[in-house]
């Protein structure tokens, strides 16, 4: 990491494209600007000025595009274990199915904090790698009160964006008395894990926790001041988008089926439809019409889902490329959802654009224009992170 | 690159799992040996042995898994110029055509040598970050007599298996006298072209050239002592793969629609299929049964087609998972049709696997196993690259 000097001014000068991810501040969707300087103070976006800025410190993008960090809304980064073999049965004509995440609860469970730490680190830097500045963490594979708790505490130790997903799946335990869970759940574990936290998630899926489950661990959630999340409409058409909706959710996560009737209550709503195309990937689920919910007027975002059964990625441009090629948006809309669309999922205003006032999180691309991102598949373009107005990967400033 | 010195053996060693690509030196189809170590000598791999294993040079893979470096069998990696603007309002709707390869030939035409070899190095390097240690490279975006040679001629700096593609389209100078093309191509621009090329191939498609136009490039190629090599069955139902069988090419290229006959055909022959996935990913065509294909028996490679048309990556992992999820590859198989199928479309016995008496081509992964290359898409998994014995990217060997 590079400090720079508090006080001091510092440019990202040359940029040949620069995405601010603000409409109001340059052309189309996206407000893009042409041969711009990004100019960063105390840690913000203080001016976007024309190339050829002034500053104490400056980085030379050399005609680059410039974007602001990814805002990731949606993952599971603390987990012990690997569940590759699953996987590869599943390539083989095998199918998904949410039980597979006791096996992650089971390693989860054995690992040390330092062991769990580590992992978690790993996983941040690669994600920064792909240009992740901003991370959401769930717990969830804990599953008990001291295990939920402790991955809460572990998650706030890398993102103040700590989901506590207690309801992540009934533990082998209490199967049979998934009720009894759920008093768990809205009782002792809310009260170890609220603390650490500041959203409350659930699974509302078949094999998961019904609606109703759902419901009551959402209004617990929020009666101990927690924001709400929901994972719904992943494995078929079910109740957890409209459930997010009426109850006023942030998120409702997943969305790979959703109905006429699901769009239409969602377009009401202020809760984001968060995709998770690498999700779709891995488990061979047909991939969403993001068209059609775009064009009903859903807010939406994209995020990873990092977790080690269903979507073992870090790679947010991965996701932006299926849902371009596969899900009907724009390449200007799959950044925006990447972006500005994470950050409304997640109800930041501070992230997700590099308007004036922003956190200075941005990432210097080995392309000439976002689209490459899409155009060059699997490439990794990442040059340059900055976050809080420091380079955090790559380039080092000239002063 | 670090040099080894001539004489001595250097071992990777502790390695987790290794990938040895023939199936009689281990387990399954790849040939897997765990805990185990790669013994090189004189750029070739001379033994494999039990982790442990001593030499005068050793490179510890620390658990991790190895593969043999992929063989790229098709690519177009010399060009100037970009084409994501194309590919934008591809991805917003348009469909690709074989046009607009004419782009990249008038920028292609107007570079200089050194500008043409700067952008195939930076380019082989970044295939080579992925895993990539061999790469054919086709001419095709000269179209006139001094430019295709040229293309040949630079290509020869930057690999052995140079394929002379004079009849990749029918260039704007020729419209409607695609015949008196194919006569250039087989006379002049062939006696030029042949003394840097290995391969001949031609572009048989509708809008390119027809069965009786890709025929005679092919005798003209063979004739000068050049291997076969067809582009087919990219766009729709067509004679290409048939073509290719009936004349003995070494491969028949994209292969996105194949009928039961072409299948047949193919079979039978020596041909290998060739599969683009990265190039039915950027063109949205459908993604083609490699399934049915191995089924009944047809040799099959993967390659990225590295261009800036349809296809502008260097990422083979992007392309094996493409493969598997949407292909119907099995994990093993797309990782052989990656490594030992592209050594087959090339007829080379002398890369593609780790057997002893190999060239020393192997990449190792930050991974415990090569199913890690499908189950975390889009992640960058190369750790080191080792080719002809020499370290080429990552860790330093220790002495």
């Amino acid at each position: 990491m590079t400090s720079t000097t508090p006080g001091t001014t510092t440019v990202v000068d040359s940029i040949g494209l620069l995405v601010t991810g603000d409409p109001e501040l340059g052309e189309g969707p996206l407000g893009t600007i042409r041969d711009a300087a990004l100019v960063i103070e105390g840690g913000r976006v203080s001016a976007i000025e024309r190339a050829g800025a002034s500053a104490d410190e400056r980085i030379d993008a050399g005609g680059r595009c410039v974007i602001p960090g990814f805002v990731d809304s949606h993952t599971h980064l603390l987990f012990a274990g690997d569940r590759s073999e699953e996987f590869a049965a599943r390539m083989a004509g095998g199918s998904y199915e949410a039980g597979g995440i006791r096996v992650t609860t089971d390693a989860t469970r054995a690992a040390t904090d330092e062991e769990l730490l580590a992992l978690g680190r790993a996983r941040a830097a690669e994600a920064l790698a792909a240009g992740i500045t901003h991370q959401e963490i769930k717990s969830g594979y804990g599953l008990d009160v001291p295990s939920e708790e402790r991955l809460c505490r572990l998650a706030g130790e890398l993102t103040d964006d700590v989901t506590f997903l207690g309801a992540h799946l009934v533990p082998a335990e209490y199967q049979g008395r998934a009720d009894d869970y759920v008093d768990l759940v809205c009782g002792e574990m809310l009260t170890a894990c609220a603390p650490y936290s500041k959203w409350i998630d659930v699974f509302c899926e078949i094999g998961a926790f019904d609606v109703e489950q759902s419901r009551r661990v959402l209004e617990a959630g929020r009666d101990a001041g927690l924001g709400m999340r929901v994972h719904g409409n992943q494995l078929g058409h079910g109740p957890g988008a409209r459930l997010a909706a009426e109850m006023g959710a942030a998120s409702v996560d997943h969305c790979t089926y959703l109905d006429d009737g699901d769009i239409e209550v969602l377009a009401a709503s202020d809760t984001v439809a968060t995709f998770l195309p690498a999700t779709d990937f891995s488990t061979r689920e047909p991939y969403p019409d993001a068209r059609r919910a775009i064009d009903a007027g859903v807010a939406v975002a994209i995020a990873t889902n990092t977790n080690p059964g269903s979507s073992y990625t870090t790679s947010m441009p991965f996701c932006i490329a299926l849902a371009v090629r596969d899900m009907g948006m724009t390449i200007d809309e799959a950044l925006a959802a990447a972006t500005s669309g994470g950050a409304c999922a997640l109800r930041r205003d501070d992230i997700g654009t590099l308007a004036p006032g922003a956190q200075a999180d941005a990432v210097v691309l080995d392309a000439p224009s976002h689209a490459h991102l899409i155009y060059r598949p699997g490439v990794p373009l990442t040059r340059t992170v900055i976050r809080r107005g420091e380079v955090v990967l790559g380039s080092v400033p000239e002063r």
